[in-house]
Order: structure tokens, then sequence, then C-alpha cells
């Protein structure tokens, strides 16, 4: 079956675009020796994470209990949770967890630490724990590397365990003035920092110019997406998914309406000297998608010499990708256009 | 089970509320002589469109086939589609749904109208065609009344299909206008005009000032949302959803993190006379959840005299509710405070 057949609205993704992209990060941290442990909160994928396992990946990175237990159910060995996991309801799942994965969880406070320590207990199984420090997201981590080290403290204290290093999102100057203040002082106080973990698609290739960073954590890359190519991290051929959708009324002269509208695209927008709208049409570049309803998306074709007729397929690459698989159950691979598979996207939905 | 201990973030919904709701305005639409057909975009859920259908509402109404393919298994016989449905590969889904309930279809252009004729042909039953126009929104609909005229026209031509009326949304002074205009065209081409459909919740105890209008469209008075209330439409009192969420960091004094970010509350915005940032939360009225990551949300305190803790439950009052419901594979519902189901939200994701 040909893409261009498809029904509609769908993503699809380019397998030769998704593998080059993979081998291209994989090669980069190869050569400066940096450990690679992908995010998968934007395929959501097990055969996807395996393409990246294959390639070399040490493991990889989720954010919630329901979606590591989604990659643990297919297999997956080794898991780092970049979330602080708090409350009661959490211990029972994540002991699940622990025990069918090696597990590493990122967190930022005590509360947290006392969770997951009672989830180890239950699951009488060795957990390593990363301390999350800020470094300019001004999201949340601790503040200070005095902050860092009194948790490390903490977790040094408790059963089953491991004090395992650092990590942060992104990963810039401010990160590098932090991972060498807390080196000096974890040194003082005799505490190892075996992992400095850091994150980000836009600063991938620059992240061996910090010292101290042994991984790195990236997702966007396997897709790329708006936000990616106007950071400058891909560009627009390394895209590889591609949100087909048709055209489904043309009301006046320079407006289009498209069958892709928040519930598949999202409401994300991208910041506007990367691009206006929500998302680039392909076929259409100069037009902009420039309001969303749930399923109606409509288009300004003023800026377009050709415009597409009602029943025209259309393809769009998203501004962020991560939160358009989010959206779908299923999406379809292809290569050159040949429908290879249609997945269903396990670990979408996860938010607990 | 208290809603106080669910496992975060979910969404719980008030039943009594959604049953007061569904009340109010099945009495205004009695009060009028108005068909109400309730659009499930809001819920996705057959129970609650049951609901809504043994309060005397008339139908429902749905944006997609897939949608309505839902409510059709569930035994729904009567079904609005307001979508141009287009192409040669919604010929058969559209036939199979026409065979399992009463459809009718609102369109605005010939190529929709083609691609429906098909699919009654392959089914053998007869759809109920209705012209959309537009009436303020500038999303889609037919301009005038005599583009509205030819349309019906050729509807009128085809095997299985009958022209039904028209279907604008939202309605005001435009679409009274249009009506008035198109009543006395429709006449004198001796075409009648059995339903004028018009939709939207902000403008809902107002259609009955507009002449000719037969049938209302809503959904989001169901749940009702800051949207809602910020156009005057429900009080804070009439939210019948409301998403716990746990605070999961503290990183500074004012600020706070949730373990809901745009996956649990998307990214919609509210029209800044109605409210600040993504969603209005209940315990913190004055604090500001100002941006949102994927799993993350971040709040403002700083006007907030008592400030939450780390594992504390809040609830949030989304801005736009129709796009949670779609987020969620799954909602608890409960009667205060009491849990009474885990309900899967068998619509949600359905965009074709």
């Amino acid at each position: 079956m040909d893409i261009k057949d498809l029904d509609t609205p769908i993503p699809a993704i380019d397998l030769d675009r998704v593998e080059a992209n993979i081998k291209k990060i994989q090669s980069y941290c190869d050569k400066y020796n940096i450990n690679l442990r992908p995010h998968i909160k934007t395929h959501k994928l097990p055969s996807m994470a395996y393409k990246q396992l294959k390639a070399g990946a040490n493991g990889i990175t989720c954010q919630k209990i329901s979606e590591a237990a989604v990659m643990a159910a297919a297999g997956i060995k080794d898991i780092l949770l970049t979330y602080n996991i708090i409350g009661k309801t959490k211990i029972e799942p994540l002991a699940n967890l622990a025990k069918q994965t090696n597990l590493s969880i990122a967190i930022d406070n005590k509360v947290a630490l006392d969770t997951i320590s009672q989830a180890a207990k239950l699951a009488k199984k060795e957990i390593k724990i990363l301390v999350e420090f800020e470094s300019g997201n001004k999201r949340l981590g601790v503040q200070t590397t005095q902050a860092a080290l009194s948790l490390a403290q903490e977790i040094i204290k408790l059963d089953y365990l491991t004090f395992d290093g650092l990590m942060t999102y992104p990963c810039g100057e401010q990160a590098g003035k932090f991972i060498k203040e807390a080196k000096e002082l974890f040194s003082q106080a005799n505490i190892e920092i075996n992992t400095v973990s850091v994150g980000g698609t836009p600063t991938m290739y620059s992240v061996h110019k910090v010292a101290g960073v042994t991984e790195l954590r990236v997702g966007t890359y396997i897709y790329n997406d708006v936000n990616t190519i106007g950071s400058g991290a891909a560009k627009l051929n390394q895209c590889a998914l591609h949100v087909h959708t048709t055209v489904i009324s043309r009301p006046s002269k320079n407006r289009a309406v498209i069958d892709a509208g928040s519930k598949t695209l999202s409401s994300d927008l991208t910041n506007p000297e990367y691009g206006q709208g929500y998302g680039l049409i392909l076929e259409y570049p100069e037009a902009v998608i420039y309001k969303l309803n749930e399923e109606h998306g409509i288009i300004d074709l003023s800026a377009c010499n050709k415009k597409p007729k009602i029943g025209e397929v259309i393809r769009i690459v998203p501004n962020h990708v991560c939160v358009v698989s989010n959206l779908h159950d299923e999406l379809v691979t292809h290569r050159n256009g040949i429908v290879e598979a249609v997945l269903a996207v396990w670990a979408r939905g996860k938010t607990r």
C-alpha cells in the first residue's frame, strides 16, 4: 500500500529516516565515549526503543511508571525514570516495575525518596537514584550543590537504594558549572558520582564540551520536528514523522480547512523564530495553519501561488512531535512511501 | 474509595453535577420547544450519551466517523455528523455506520456530497444531509444563501440522500440573518427546510431568540470548564470534571511543580479575560499554572498566602475540558467524593 492512499488524518513514519537519525547521534556518542539513553517519550513504541538499543544505546529513559511498565513488559532491562515518584498510590506499581527491570530514578526531594525507598523494600530490589539539579530550565531540580549533597547523603543511608550521580535538563554552561562544583564537593564528602546524565535534543551535539557528562538523554531526534529544525539540531529531510491530512473545505479564496485539528496536531505552538502556526505543510510551505479546533485546522493560503483543492492530501511536520505520538492510538511506518506496518502506540496516554 | 485516595493524575467526574447540567439545558430546550442534540466530543462516553438521551435529547452529535461508530456500537440510533466526510477511504466506514444508525451529515461542498452519496448507495440506506453555513466563526460553511440553495439542489438529485436543512456554529445575529434569508430563498425554490441546527455552549441559553432554530447542539455544558465559566454560561460549582494532580516538587519559594502537564491538561489556553495559565486550581485559585511540559505543570505561587506541600493532591478545572477527555484512556466517576466507577473513554482518540 502506498502512503498516498492512507485514510487521514494519520501520522506516517519514514523508517529510513528514523534509522539514519538513530545512527547519527549514536556515532556522536560513541566518538566522545558518552552513554546514550534515548527518551522514549517521542515514539512511545517498544519497536523503536529496540532499534535504539540495537544501535548501541545503554538503556532508555521514561517519564512515568506506567510508560516504563510498557517498555519493561516488552523486555527492556535498563530504564531511567526522570521523575519524582511521590505518594502511597505509587509504591506498589513502582515495586512491580523494579522487579521487572533494572531501574534508576532521578529525584529532587526527600518525599520522593521516601516513596521510592518503600517501593524498593517491597520489591526487595536495588534502585539507583540520581539527584536532579536545575540548570537554567526553571522547572525543577535542587538549586545548589550543597542541596544535592544533602540528598545524596540521605540516599546512601537507605536499604536497597544506591546513589548513582546527577541528572539535569538541559545541558549548557550553567550545567557545566554545577557539575564542576558538585564533583569537588562530593569528592570532599567521599561520595562517588558515577553518572552525570544530561538531556535535550537542541544541544545534543555539544554535550562533549561539558566536562564530566557521562550520559546523554534525547528523545525528539528520532523523528525531529519544527522545534528541532528551528534549534538547528536537524534539517527538514531528517523529519521522520509526517501527519497526513485531507483538505475538507475551501470556504473562501485564501482559506482551507483540513481534517487535522488539536486532537491530531496538539495545540503546541513553536518559537516564533522557528515558524508560524501549528506545523509546516510540506506541499505548501508558505501556508500558515493559524487556528486549530479539535478536528479542524484552519489555513491561510494568502502567501501561496498554488492553492490546494478539496480532497487533496497534504503532509504536516508537527511543531512538537512527541505530543503528536501521544494523541494517536496507532500510526503507520513506511519506506519510500510503501507502508510496512500499522503500529499501536503502546505507551501513549501513560500519564501515571 | 474516596477520590482523595486516587492515583494521580486522573480526571474525576462529579455525577451529581453532570446530571444537574443535563437537566438544566434540557429544561430550557423543552420550554422553548427546541430539539437538543448533545455533542459527545466533551465526554466521549456512551454512558453519558445515554444520560443525555434519557433526559430528553433527540439524538447525538459526533464529529468523525470513528467517533460515531463507537456510539452506534453502543446502540445509539440517531447521530448527526457535523463534518465534511471526504475521500475514497471514507466510503466503506461511512456505509458501515449508516447501516447501524440513522445518520445525518452536515456538509459545505460537493466533494463531500460525492463521498457520502457513494457510501449511502453502498449501504442502501438513507442519509439526511444538512448544509453548513458560516455565521461568524470563520471556519467553514457556505458563504451565501445562494450557495446553500445550490448545494441543496444537488443533494435532492441524489439517490438515498435527503436534504434536511441548515446547520451552523455558533449562533448569533449573523446566523439569524442567514436563516431568515435562506428561508425566503428556499421557499421560492420550493425546498423545505426541516431542521435548522445551531451549536455552542457559550450562547446556549439565547438560541430561542433566533427565529427558525429547531435544534441545539452543545457539548461542553455537561462538564463545563474555565472557558464556559468565562463566557458566563456556567458557574464554578457547575464544573463536573476536575483533574486530580500531585505536587511533586517545590524547587523554590514561589514555584511548585505538579504531575500534570500537557499530556494531562492539553496546551489549550483560555481567553485572557477568563483566566491565566493552564487551568484553575480549586485549592489555590491565586496560583498560576504558567508553563506545561508534557508531564510537568509549573506553578507560580507568588500570589498565594498558603502554599502547597510536596505530596499534596490538588484539583484543577481545565481551560478546555473536551481536549482533556481526549487525552485520557480512563477516568473516574464519583458522587460526593466516593468513587462509583472507572470508565474507559471509548471514543477518545477517534480522529478519522
